[in-house]
């Protein structure tokens, strides 16, 4: 959420949010999504799309449809609650769309922490739930501190490895600010996340030094296409060895596995599934903490202010436009395109078509 | 906790572990700290230099005696409980030794977590709780899932920025792992900690490019001297800009700030005190998770214990000897320490014995 987002108009053709909306949602109730669960799934996939993270929004619709199809995914879970107690749950996503169970594993945390003053619910046998800042956000914008973080299946080699082996497993908190957007920081543990990449791919550019390596010979690559083939791995935040820290980008990976996958009964690291993966068993965690449980909510969401402010007033770096804290570029950037239009890259706005035109629902119009 | 501990013997003293505990504890008791603190401060500080996390360790002896002498840190300390639930809790730390009111929130925190599943407990009013991951590792051995977090002072230059800014916050997870030593993540958010440095600037040695930049034109520098001056800042893991991802190690040490200053009634980055500050006002978060709460106990060490087997067994890359988990190298330094003493800086020992004399204690022999 926090690159710059450069759009070349002749590669995209815009489509309005509410739009892009209608046609997501309407594909999964077409496949017989429950209207509510439809909504969940198009609400989450569009808002990755409106911040500028469209590695994880509609251009992913076709993966969850072959899930579907596949029978990786059901659309009429009999999800569980395994374990509840008035502060903390784990749910079974009977392999959900991942956005469906993480959505309600989510509003559990939140009225867990609103009447107790925290709430923890996890999930396992679920799926890839979209952007983990979805769930920071909602958190964040009912005056939570929201954390959220999932399993993913294996992109990143470990350091002193050259497979791919722990997942890009994102990192998510909000949290409110006292007449403001939320702060969001939504990050992968890698060095970057796959999407990036794969922007690079679809340009066949070579990427900068120190994202990937061969897993062949452990060399540093810079071929978008080896990254992501069985022949390349992409490296964790901090990069090859320890010198930059990659043992700690390796580290939060870890991090991650243990409290979205072991901690919850789910699996972890390479065993993780993809969405059209028979049983991807995806975990996620969920931590919603009321700052006015542990002291004023007011305060906190002032102090929350004052600390923005004052990281934005910090002594600037003349090769940098200005500091950015974290939620920024994607509000501003959702602000945008609610305006103008949602940039839907020309071959995903045709797969989408495609894919309307099968189900019977009606495409977007360029 | 996990480089790769270098020792020039002609430069170090060895000390036998209960040698250098006792004399620690004794120096804090002779400057009228009760014994049960002493033992804490003690053998949290101790236990730094045994796992090789030597800029935590003993060396500091001198700062936390001047921060008793100067009045920043209070030997008798009102510590009171300002919010309190079965699950959560705040302490205003009353300007205690850190150690002190940072172990008796982790205590709180154990003691939820093997009642209700989870124990969420905040300090303000704190000072330096010496290293992150001697908590988690405590919480770990009580067979739990530990987080422990601290703001420290500013040290860390925000993406966008060339000024000492941010804390080099630390993140440390410990997990309890079957038959065998916990896993420890414990890691500064920075691209190194600060004590990584001052090896550096002690042996008068250039850092790699891409530890720190000029406060003055934001230019990348490798003298110590300077990165540790207020000509110089530490980057952030992942370095300077968002190429290989600096916004991320930026945005972990702001969540630290979140969750143990903000969140806590304590105040957060450039704000934070070192030790001899009249009111340093650090904040801490510690949470203890029961793995019995979410689901089975033993299942999940088991887990950990195959993660760990999975990770050792990764196709290992040509350049490195084994792919390490956190924990491993801390514990087998700490095993051959336990044994050969720990090797203590010639000038540090000196300082310690200085400091004993002063205050009526024994010192070390040579």
């Amino acid at each position: 959420m926090f690159e710059k987002v450069k759009v070349d108009e002749n590669e995209y053709v815009r489509v309005p949010r509410d739009e892009l909306f209608r046609v997501v949602k309407d594909v999964f109730m077409a496949m017989n999504v429950p209207e509510e669960d439809a909504e969940i799934v198009a609400e989450n996939l569009v808002m990755a799309d409106l911040r500028g993270v469209e590695s994880h929004g509609v251009q992913r619709l076709k993966r969850y449809v072959d899930g579907i199809k596949a029978g990786g995914v059901k659309i009429n879970p009999n999800i569980k609650v395994v374990k509840e107690s008035p502060v903390y749950a784990v749910l079974d996503g009977d392999e959900a769309l991942g956005q469906v169970v993480a959505y309600r594993a989510m509003r559990m945390a939140i009225e867990k922490a609103k009447k107790n003053g925290i709430g923890i619910v996890g999930v396992k046998n679920s799926n890839h739930y979209g952007i983990a800042g979805y769930y920071a956000y909602k958190m964040a914008k009912e005056g939570l501190v929201g954390m959220s973080l999932t399993t993913s299946r294996p992109l990143v080699a470990p350091t002193g490895a050259m497979e791919k082996f722990v997942g890009t497993n994102p990192i998510a908190l909000g949290a409110p600010v006292e007449g403001e957007e939320p702060f969001l920081l939504d990050m992968a543990t890698s060095v970057v996340p796959s999407g990036k990449i794969e922007v690079y791919r679809r340009k066949d550019k070579p990427v900068p030094e120190g994202w990937g390596i061969s897993t062949e010979n452990g060399e540093i690559i810079t071929d978008p296409h080896v990254i992501l083939s069985p022949k390349g791995t992409i490296l964790p935040l901090g990069g090859l060895g320890e010198l930059h820290g990659g043992h700690k980008g390796y580290g939060l990976g870890v991090l991650v596995d243990i409290l979205s996958g072991v901690l919850m009964g789910a699996t972890w690291s390479r065993h993780v599934g993809g969405t059209s993966d028979k049983h991807s068993d995806v975990g996620h965690f969920f931590m919603a903490i009321d700052p006015g449980a542990f002291g004023d909510a007011e305060e906190f969401k002032k102090n929350m202010k004052k600390m923005k402010e004052e990281l934005h007033n910090a002594k600037k770096h003349p090769n940098f436009e200005r500091i950015w804290v974290h939620g920024e570029k994607g509000h501003l950037t959702a602000q945008t395109r609610l305006e103008i239009g949602i940039p839907i890259y020309r071959k995903v706005f045709n797969e989408i078509n495609e894919i309307a035109k099968e189900v019977g629902v009606e495409p977007l119009k360029e």
